[in-house]
């Protein structure tokens, strides 16, 4: 269950503006604020199963984006040339060359 | 003209996986391989104003992908900062480092 989480998070992280109004709502209250389904449902005055049906509607959307546009897997990649990238520049002895590299490598790994 | 066509081109990059069958191979003919909408219509053997929806509805949804995802422009982010980095790393003295960074921005520049 945890795995499922934090997998859904990743995801989530990823391709949120593609989910539609009640899917994204239902699912961020889920899985991000970490509500029980009762409560959803409780708080929207709808019914617990109408609040499972959005959440898992959401979560196979989630998984089909990404095996459409593989964002998350495109991610992990870039960060591991990244670090392989930080551990290089810290070694280099030109100071002026590091500083900068090292705030450009900074720059790619906020963007992604 | 032109730069409409280049648009779509690049938005197709990023998003093509999204696009639905039909939409998506229309799309392809019209702007990738420059068929014109008659010969497509041809081709399939439906009506050029069919052929014509389709590419509308898919110039629309690509546009749509990229207001919500982004990605176009992340890319072209990254783009520049890769650039500025490739200039730091071809004048620096440390060899070694050099040709290791060399190849993992190569990796960084193929991957996106």
């Amino acid at each position: 269950m945890l795995e499922k989480t934090n997998q859904v998070n990743l995801l989530f992280d990823f391709y949120a503006p593609l989910l539609k109004g009640k899917q994204r709502e239902y699912l961020e209250l889920y899985y991000l604020d970490d509500l029980s389904l009762g409560e959803i449902a409780e708080m929207h005055e709808v019914s617990r199963q109408a609040v499972y049906d959005h959440i898992k509607r959401a979560e196979k959307q989630l998984f089909e984006y990404d095996e459409k546009l593989r964002l998350a897997w495109k991610h992990e990649q870039r960060m591991n040339v990244l670090n392989r990238m930080n551990e290089l520049v810290q070694g280099l002895a030109d100071e002026a060359a590091r500083e900068e590299l090292n705030t450009l490598l900074h720059q790619l790994s906020e963007m992604d």
